[in-house]
């Protein structure tokens, strides 16, 4: 319960991925409150979606949706929805993306998974399905995202603290795209975050049958 | 649109993961249906866990559960909750994780964001913000699940198709734990997936202000 990993086994024997990746990805990477001024280049937003997008979502639907704010003008009009502890963590960050759901997903499932002819209108018939399907894939989806942005060796500041209502209005208004998570993306500044929070352990989140 | 990722700028000066991590995680990985006998280990089960549980979630509510079955009883008890076609794959895995949020999360609170004091006690005074916080997260969380099972070289199988109903009743009949995902873990048999499907192209999936 204390986070304490030095007490563990040693796992690393189990491991395919080198330990220079775990650390990248998982142990040594935080969450990230402030950010310098070094700039986020069009090749590192390209190379995080070109990674993030071979990871797996139900049926290959892949509603997730980037909107990436990075021009003053844009800054201007998202800081206002997010929650005040919030708008200095996206001021400071060269690059703010805007994760979103596509509700019209299903358009693509017939490019994006033809094995199963009629697929988009079976999910079309049952507006509910169709929608808990795209959020939940979506969602998926943020989660990969935030892996790829470590793996392009930028730092994530992903907030839940924002007005998805006022975002959408904002930035959606057709109504197609729905805000699910607000991500900093940049390199930390040196007191850009906390030392880290614990984490459960395995006998507390583990069960067998 | 084509999944064709040869004529693609070479990104790779911008990635800080190495390309063999890039392979093993996203690019050359694959939905698995079928598996070989090759036995998963406790150490195996357990990197898994050492290595997603870093990874962030809001306010580190940290709600996924893990319940793995690998057991013929377990397994006999699992099956008749997946639907016809998940079966065979299910019934080939040597481990298959059932994927659950805790309802209750909110009990770890204190220990896991001990920087915001109260934080339990609001969200118990507002059940729909702790259930759909709790959602989000575990979802997150299964995201990370199945790109650690491959950062110790195992294949996964991610599955909604079940009956989470039948499956609460059957393993979590207390209610406290909920179905979120299934997902078969193992080495994949040589017929054990199929070629890639297309992908969205960066330009459907990404706009900038």
């Amino acid at each position: 319960m204390s986070g304490d990993t030095a007490s563990l086994p040693d796992l690393q024997h189990v491991y395919a991925l080198s330990p220079e990746a775990q650390k990248l990805l998982f142990t040594e990477a935080h969450t990230t409150y402030k950010f310098t001024d070094e700039p986020v280049s069009d090749d590192q937003l390209r190379a995080i979606y070109e990674l993030l997008k071979w990871a797996p979502t139900g049926s290959n639907v892949s509603p997730l949706r980037i909107l990436f704010v990075r021009s003053p003008e844009g800054k201007q009009r998202l800081l206002p929805h997010l929650t005040p502890p919030n708008k200095p963590q996206s001021d400071s960050a060269p690059v703010v993306a805007v994760l979103a759901r596509d509700t019209e997903y299903t358009e693509h499932v017939p490019m994006l998974y033809p094995i199963v002819p009629g697929l988009r209108e079976a999910y079309d018939a049952r507006p509910e399905l169709r929608d808990d399907h795209g959020i939940f894939n979506a969602t998926l989806q943020a989660a990969y995202f935030v892996l790829a942005v470590r793996s392009v060796g930028l730092d994530a500041g992903p907030m839940k603290g924002f007005n998805p209502q006022g975002i959408d209005e904002e930035f959606f208004p057709t109504g197609r795209w729905k805000s699910i998570l607000v991500v900093n993306l940049g390199k930390a500044a040196e007191d850009g975050w906390r030392e880290r929070d614990a984490r459960l352990d395995f006998e507390q989140v583990v069960d067998f049958a």
